[in-house]
């Protein structure tokens, strides 16, 4: 238990929904369909790979805040561009299905249950860098039963800027100790934890693949470390 | 029916609750505490009618974009004025415990079963003038089954800015026409069907009290007309 906390609010790729195998699922079909010479995670890691440089152009103000949906999109012309495939040979309904992948992720088995349970005593939000679409979308197709989805669009800055933190925590009319950050990223943690937030851990060490080595423990005594949500559950007092 | 529309994006002060019986309750024993010489209805509407000059600051571009809950109080250290008590002689706890009566107002009694049918075909969403706050405890209170939190904060414009349905239209990534407002009030439907949205109208004929005159009837032929959120599931195919 954790005193004071009244909001939950989560990352969502890799802590609340499993990016790698929704992408490799969904690519999977383009890929053969345009014989790209690449395995479907493999096409995954290398569009997830372009996340964090797609975003540092936004945080540091070379450019005006634009949403993850656009983000996306760029980083998949550049993958298929990488592996050979001029991206303007493909028609544009096709490029957008496909972005339209991150829109359709499934959660990891426990999120849903547990995200039921946190709900009854806590307000639980997203605190994604996915846009609002993106989330909600997710979110009616998967069940995730969020009070209200915030973010970096809602926010209009990326994590881990610390106004991605800040101002979700103004929004809410929360104190910062009040709200509390759900991730498996120790990097996000301790941005949330800078400014003031509640920290918990739920590691997902097969978010990366089987052979995944960062962010398997917590690099600092984060207020929790929980197995999965449904563990958090109990640990913050939330019954079954 | 009405082929393509997505998501139904409702007014909330006077079309999902009641917020005159609401202020009028929370407001009694404050009144009588400070023996102000108006019934707790009058004190409402007397609260709610500045309401519209407040947010005209803003539309106008005279006052930069501020939330609700700040229009709302200085809004009530008006009133108390109006009526002879001295703000500045009340303990700052007691006008902000007040103040946020805004934030639990009950619904009306079809809105939470009536979103309920709705929200397993729709996406459902407040398009409100109340900040996210506001409007995520009052949900949290009530059972409102949301899926996302948006309205004028949001979008950083006040209704019936074209901006306030415009930009919520964007952020969800819906074409205007796949936007259909739910409001009790012509004016904010005329806003919305100029801005490109489709829209529904259910009258609240007590809204205001006993004495209504306003709203009682369409003002023009809204695409759809319901007797309340229940008529409105019917009406939009959601069964029971």
């Amino acid at each position: 238990m954790i005193p004071g906390v009244r909001a939950l609010l989560f990352d969502v790729f890799g802590t609340v929904v499993d990016w790698r195998s929704g992408i490799a699922r969904e690519a999977a079909p383009f890929l053969a369909r345009h014989g790209l010479d690449i395995t479907p995670e493999a096409f995954a890691d290398a569009w997830r790979a372009r996340y964090q440089p797609a975003m540092a152009a936004v945080r540091s103000g070379a450019r005006p805040f634009v949403r993850l949906d656009l983000l996306h999109r760029e980083n998949l012309e550049a993958v298929l561009r990488d592996h050979g495939l001029d991206p303007d040979t493909v028609a544009e309904e096709e490029k957008e299905a496909l972005n339209r992948a991150w829109h359709r992720l499934d959660p990891w088995p426990d999120a849903v249950p547990g995200l039921m349970r946190l709900k009854a005593r806590f307000v639980v939000a997203p605190l994604s860098n996915g846009n609002v679409a993106l989330l909600l979308n997710m979110a009616k197709r998967a069940g995730l039963p969020w009070d209200a989805i915030l973010g970096a669009e809602v926010a209009r800055a990326y994590k881990p800027q610390p106004e991605a933190y800040l101002r979700t925590a103004e929004i809410l009319g929360l104190p910062q100790g009040a709200c509390m950050l759900v991730a498996a990223h120790n990097d996000d943690l301790a941005a949330a934890r800078a400014a003031g937030f509640a920290t918990a851990f739920v590691p997902r060490p097969t978010e990366h693949g089987p052979g995944q080595r960062r962010d398997l423990a917590p690099a600092q005594e984060w207020e929790v470390v929980a197995r999965d949500f449904l563990d958090l559950a109990d640990r913050l007092g939330c019954p079954a």
